[in-house]
């Protein structure tokens, strides 16, 4: 059943890579949202793409997608159809789809696309993480290590202001802001970032789903900003995206934020 | 005679874009540098095809590589043969060619090519900036309007540390940290991004020189992290790369930083 259902995704996934590449030297038709980010054509027409063959082949669930959402269920859908569209909108190929089925909260299927590298990334609940047909998993490096690479979001309208402490954090490792959390999240599956930290949002969001089954399928954990938790069906609190051997350190150093 | 000194560089740039994709997929070789930073077997090649076509064509400059130096002249190609290999060896497509002839420190014309969206800027000084055929302009942005992205590079080993400074520039608009300094000025260079701040080497070196005569035939401004002009004969002291219109704003919030 799994099965069906990644094989389902795929092929939303490939459709959307499509799609992206088809808008991606145009202008865009960017516009702006109240929060400073940038919904594009090819977003808004990947989002009604997915909504409409759920409808069709599996009538019972439903969507949530950033731009749009469909039906109310246990088994729901839950996308973000163009993570990265302030680079995209810019012709910088970092953007990726996303898409994951998640059961009361839980996401037992992930996908994520990178139609720019031609990679897909993978992971059913309990069956490891894949980038195509290859097994993926993260790194074991500590963040002072000089190989090490980790990456966080610095929208100046985030819910959490966790800047000082990157800083910190920043004193032992290489940051960059590539613009896509879920692509940086995908780097920590396979191994070539230790760390990424999303301060994004506070509510409930589409950007963290699937990124969670894979990474954590890949041997890496992925919780909120305080360390606990997350159900993609309520507030998610952030993020902490990373190899697992680096996330006490990362948790600490982030506290010093709330106390 | 400008004009054959931008064909020549044109064709080195297609070759190094070649050489770039070439080793895309594979591990790319790479081994780390003491300063944290990668080079990878393209950056090699394409340093040793640069000295190789330099010799053959005009023997009588030199070529002052990131990898590697040739000859002693007024007249220098100077070089940066891959910018943004963290992001390159780890198969995120940011990553570009660049390269300028230098006489006296001063660049009379500059090359950068990106070859995953194959995409060539030029400039000869006092001609107008391209990309590809297309004349280009920087944007007219204010930081704090909300189209506004800027660029920063966070490496630990900077030899300015302006994250404070940043992070109150931040609060007016959108930092990214993409991975590629030239990257990200040829985004200022075409409107994209309204501003580019390179904290990275005191020291000369081969990351601003083919920058400098795109950005300001594109109508933007380029100085040091002091708002002193450059020459690319000797050490550069950072760099703000902007639209020219924050470049007065940029260079006061930085300066609280060496009060």
């Amino acid at each position: 059943m799994e099965n069906d259902y990644l094989e389902f995704a795929k092929k939303i996934a490939y459709k959307a890579g499509e799609i992206m590449k088809m808008y991606f030297n145009d202008n865009n038709g960017a516009s702006y949202k109240y929060d400073k980010t940038i919904v594009t054509k090819a977003d808004t027409q990947i989002n009604e793409y997915l909504i409409e063959q759920v409808k069709k082949y599996y009538p019972m669930h439903s969507v949530d997608g950033e731009e749009e959402q469909f039906g109310k269920s246990d088994y729901v859908w839950v996308c973000d159809p163009v993570d990265g569209t302030a680079m995209y909108a810019r012709h910088i190929p970092v953007a990726v789809f996303s898409l994951a089925l998640v059961i009361k909260g839980e996401p037992i299927v992930g996908i994520v696309y990178d139609p720019f590298t031609n990679n897909l990334y993978s992971a059913i609940k309990g069956h490891g993480a894949y980038k195509n047909s290859k097994k993926i998993s993260v790194n074991s490096l500590e963040l002072s290590d000089k190989e090490s690479v980790a990456h966080f979001d610095m929208w100046p309208s985030s819910d959490y202001n966790i800047f000082d402490q990157i800083k910190k954090l920043g004193e032992k490792t290489y940051f960059v802001s590539i613009g896509s959390i879920i692509r940086a999240s995908m780097c920590v599956a396979s191994g070539e970032f230790t760390l990424a930290v999303f301060p994004g949002t506070k509510h409930k969001n589409c950007d963290i789903a699937a990124v969670k089954v894979i990474v954590e399928e890949a041997g890496g954990a992925v919780t909120d900003l305080f360390g606990n938790k997350q159900k993609y069906d309520m507030d998610i609190n952030g993020a902490i995206i990373s190899n697992g051997k680096v996330h006490r350190e990362v948790i600490e150093t982030l506290k010093n934020n709330y106390e």
